[in-house]
């Protein structure tokens, strides 16, 4: 099979996606919305959201823009030296990725936000089908996600042929990412503290009171951060380990003369979503059963789906068998990663009960458990991906010993397309998550009875213990991801010695001192990063209660409730300050490595990148899990246990909840992204890194 | 000059420290204590600390037996293969390390609980003889830990000859610091926190009321983990360095036929601590002076002196330029490094303010900024380090192109002798910090007057700032000599290599999986070991309570103050469970490392200490600074700031400062001794590594 035709049936794959999702869209809009009130806040959530979109669509086209203009000038080569045709390639595949991530985000929110109240509403007739109009929203995005993520590199590769174009629509998706995910864990937080502040603790008003201006703030957040934040995130980090298995791949066929490897990632890619498809299609729940195993039997079945095909496939093609093996080890040992991550946020298991225990002495011991809990999460993850990146390489070199180096690198990239093969199932029930959470919100606003909170609470509750394992799932990707980057940073730094006739380079040495610095310096990046977003939150949410005191001072018959507030003043300030307060963490981690590469060149960033890799990935297992397991302790305690609601340890466990949410939504997931832009600016400017630093 | 004679020099100079450190004693011992109440807890704290020590020794000597035991049978070879005289050597250099460090805490503490008192009660007389009292008591303590090191090196190469057995007695100074540092760190933590508990949270009696059973156990708490764990934990470091120092010199002297090298090290060490003698008789206070400035002007002049007696030692024994300029370079990185940490922690800077602001909001956000500015804290020391480490690097090797890489690593190894170098005025410094705030309760107990407290306050105040330099200070020597460790480890598996015929280990590559994974594994083990280390505190101090509820039951008259408690049943249950929580952890660390060794061989094993470096100097400058400025915003709050004590602000803080106790006093820094400990094991059990792995 030439790699012409795989791209075009790649190219069909994901319109069959995208056809499958405008039908489930297509389901979920037909579904009834006949509660007024529902309809009412339904309609300020879409409206709050699309302001959100419009004013980050702003933005992000003169940033985008900015990129695009410099990446024209500079990429692969200054553009009066006469590489015109090869730099509006690249330019033009950047502006690609930024669109198709923004296109794919767009219309998951637009569809999240009309299945929350259908979800709500479905309720009234049983868990099933409430559960249907949730999963299937979710869903939407699933295939939208990863629909647009194989068309987008198929298409850039069928058209130009060429890797670099990738890595650049690779680098327009991760910058769209660091506005959708970063942004929106600000925008989501913000809402949510300020809300939480002025409402339960100053006003004494219930959690969802439409007189709080900042409510329907908090409500978008849910859509903005969760929804089209993680699709952004995981589309970032599914192109992102195409692009670098993409680009080992090329090297190594035009080495050999031969098309295997690059038909390879395709073939794998595609059968991913594929497998997806096929997973979303089965998926089941019986009248009244339980929707945490139908949500988790969806990706065991999707799991065994994909290593058929991907088995038969790689008879067929006759790719070896070793790279199918590191495959599939990426994706198992996903799925692993994802329960045992599932363990320290469960409510059944022991380190909950912990939590909720500590709370007893109070708040500060809420805070230590929880962060010593954190940690100890880490370890599993660590090794786990340690494990799939040594075995994965070891299988791969044997391939080909005269290519032994390269087809390893292969062999971890092709590791991390695995793990990410079936992103589009996971995407589905991480979507689930925020829509059947949001049903249960307007369920309650919309006085649907307290038979109908019982089925969203168990909807919602499923789509907690869910969300712990995609998240632990979508972390080892990104950190196994940017393993493959490295591989890559490396090849494109070879690629441009043995242009200019250097010396190459073989590896990074944690010996040399210029490694080492990279090391040190690239290892405080990810701590900063967070620190500088978890303040902005912090900062942004003061705005936002200076705005919902002046509403409260100045607008009458607002508290009586006679009035309704200003809703959209408070999505402004979300919205404006989101964007304020990430610009300078993002720069901070462009220019660190801007820096670092221009003073110690490659060596000091490929440290540089190890340090990131290593710190990134430790301290976003840490809090993504800390925040989840924080959270579902506040949960526990609420459900009667430990004194249950109102008591001491309830109040403890409220500070821990409220620590873990700028951790687990903010800070946490936002360092996936800061780790592959900052992989992929290395990539990309590693000929300037070569030539011009200081030390060599 | 031959090494012999320099060896002799040291001895003498460590024997004038020692001197002068018994003429020190012998002075605050004369001060005048009267005050019966003083007199009393003084000596129940004596009692206390020696319960502790007693305990701890015997537990040491247990322990410290066992690994003698395994070192004489199987280091550097088995015994049994006919390497006797090598085994016993390494087994007695082992004893040798874990009794020296031992002797210098014990002095610390003796001194210490004598000086509380007398420091106390010299305030009656004005500042300058309470601050001379305070800090003579610490110079004892400095004097005695730099002596002790100094000798013991310089006797342990005097008598064998032979580098590996330093390193036996830095391991055993290193096992001796897992208990004397973190153990004393779990003591100490557990009796504050359960002080705390019952006091003042259950109880309302005020924090050193008599009445409490867990009140001795706290100030015996302050003295073991802060006196004898510090020292332990300089002196690790301290003779760390040398160690690494000296095999590297050792090599280099071997293959170049001079004695330059080890020459150097020595020199250094014992001018090093020659400088602090002075520094320390000459330091001086004026009547009304500042006891802040008073300290770090004598930082300052050791500094300056360590600077010329080093150049003119350079000059006499040409020794090469590039090596003194390595060394000062580590001093002066060092103390910049030290004054960074400082801006982060002093209340009169921007983080104490902030956070002090954010408690306003309640403690989710004292926490959340804490946490924020705590890894922002993180960059200047990371980056200081790395820039350290990479010109010292770049300088050494150009000394003799042929052994480039060999001296370029004795450059590291000689920034990290540099920044230790005034080692005896740090801990001079730090150990001042626990005397004077002793002092301060003391005076508090025994109703000295405002006056007294209005001193005593000034002097405490003045130990929390210098005791953040110096934390900041220690934390990047650990690093700096762990990096050198790293070398060592790499110079010791090459001898090995050599031995068996094998191919050398030219360096820990990135881009081997090997490594990679043990990067993965190590940087995850600092984590797992605080979080062990904090929730063994949570335990232990549940313990405690439970005691304390029992004494309050049970013995009649306690709550009305008629009879006294069973202090010693508190000490007992904090001496015993800081025990028996480190060795969990302490095995964790040091069985990971094996088990990492004996599957990914040397290459695993190097991954493992670069991912451990790394996310170890990174957590451990986290969590120092973060507890530093907890506990310094809740202190502005009380000087009645933000709405002063009994705000919720302040209680807010308070929960800052809960939080940071185990952080700032148990986690952040046994994460040094963690590193070193499992550098040593490396270094030491290289060969079974190098022989016997799976993956080679």
């Amino acid at each position: 099979m030439t790699v012409t035709i795989m791209l075009l049936l790649s190219i069909v794959i994901s319109f069959a996606a995208f056809g499958y999702a405008y039908w489930l869209y297509l389901w979920v809009k037909k579904q009834p919305q006949e509660n007024k009130t529902i309809t009412k806040v339904t309609g300020l959530i879409q409206q709050g959201a699309r302001t959100f979109l419009r004013r980050q669509d702003r933005i992000l086209l003169a940033f985008a823009g900015g990129v695009a203009v410099i990446i024209f000038l500079l990429l692969p080569a200054p553009v009066w030296t006469g590489s015109f045709s090869h730099n509006i390639i690249n330019a033009i595949s950047y502006i690609a990725g930024t669109l198709l991530s923004a296109l794919s985000g767009k219309i998951g929110i637009e569809v999240a936000t009309i299945a929350n109240g259908r979800s709500a509403e479905a309720a009234q007739k049983g868990l099933k089908p409430s559960f249907m109009v949730g999963f299937r929203g979710g869903a939407v995005m699933g295939m939208a996600v990863v629909g647009a993520c194989v068309l987008g590199v198929s298409l850039v590769y069928l058209i130009t042929g060429d890797t670099q174009a990738v890595l650049c629509f690779s680098f327009g998706a991760s910058s769209l990412a660091l506005f959708a995910k970063v942004g929106g864990g600000i925008f989501t937080k913000t809402a949510d503290i300020a809300a939480d502040l002025t409402g339960k603790v100053e006003l004494g008003i219930p959690e969802d009171d439409p007189r709080n201006p900042a409510v329907i703030a908090d409500n978008v957040g849910d859509n903005v951060g969760d929804v089209a934040g993680m699709g952004a995130d995981l589309f970032d980090s599914n192109v992102a380990s195409l692009a670098a298995a993409l680009v080992i791949a090329f090297k190594l066929d035009n080495a050999l003369g031969i098309h295997t490897n690059v038909l390879t990632v395709f073939c794998y890619a595609a059968l991913g979503l594929l497998a997806s498809l096929l997973g979303v299609m089965t998926a089941k729940i019986s009248k009244n059963g339980n929707p945490t195993s139908a949500l988790n039997s969806s990706t065991y079945v999707t799991t065994g789906i994909y290593a058929v095909l991907t088995a038969i496939a790689t008879y067929l093609l006759k790719i070896s068998w070793y790279v199918w093996a590191a495959c599939i080890l990426g994706l198992v040992v996903g799925v692993v990663i994802g329960f045992t991550t599932d363990y320290f946020t469960d409510d059944t298991k022991k380190p909950v009960h912990m939590v909720a225990h500590a709370s007893h002495s109070g708040p500060a011991f809420t805070i230590l458990s929880g962060i010593s809990y954190g940690f100890l999460s880490t370890m599993p993850a660590m090794i786990g991906t340690g494990i799939s990146t040594m075995i994965s390489y070891k299988l791969c070199e044997r391939i080909n010993p005269a290519y032994a180096g390269d087809y390893a690198l292969f062999g971890i990239s092709i590791a991390a397309v695995g793990m990410l093969s079936i992103v589009g199932m996971i995407v589905s029930n991480d979507a689930y998550g925020p829509i059947v959470d949001n049903a249960r919100g307007l369920a309650e606003m919309g006085n649907l009875g307290d038979e109908v909170l019982e089925i969203t609470d168990e909807l919602d509750s499923a789509g907690n213990t869910v969300k712990a394992i995609t998240k632990g799932f979508s972390i080892s990707a990104a950190g196994l991801t940017v393993i493959a980057l490295l591989g890559t940073f490396m090849s494109e730094v070879n690629d441009a010695a043995v242009e200019l006739g250097m010396d190459l380079v073989k590896g990074f040495d944690a010996m040399n001192p210029l490694v080492f610095f990279g090391m040190l310096v690239g290892a405080s990046i990810p701590a900063v990063f967070s620190a500088m977003l978890m303040l902005g939150v912090d900062r942004n949410a003061q705005r936002m209660v200076e705005e919902i005191h002046r509403q409260f001072n100045t607008i009458k018959g607002l508290k009586e409730g006679k009035v309704d507030p200003e809703y959209n003043k408070c999505i402004d300030i979300a919205t404006h300050g989101a964007l304020k307060e990430l610009i300078p963490a993002g720069l901070v981690a462009i220019l660190t490595t801007i820096i670092v590469g221009f003073v110690g060149g490659v060596y000091a960033i490929g440290g540089y990148l190890v340090g990131n890799i290593l710190s990134g990935l430790l301290l976003s297992l840490f809090m993504s899990n800390a925040g989840g397991l924080w959270d579902n302790s506040k949960k526990y305690v609420e459900a009667g246990n430990e004194g249950g609601k109102g008591s001491e340890a309830h109040k403890a466990a409220v500070v821990g909840d409220t620590v873990g949410d700028p951790f687990k939504d903010t800070a946490g997931p936002s360092i996936n992204t800061q780790i592959t832009v900052v992989s992929l600016v290395a990539s990309l400017l590693s000929t300037l890194f070569l030539t011009m630093s200081i030390f060599k």
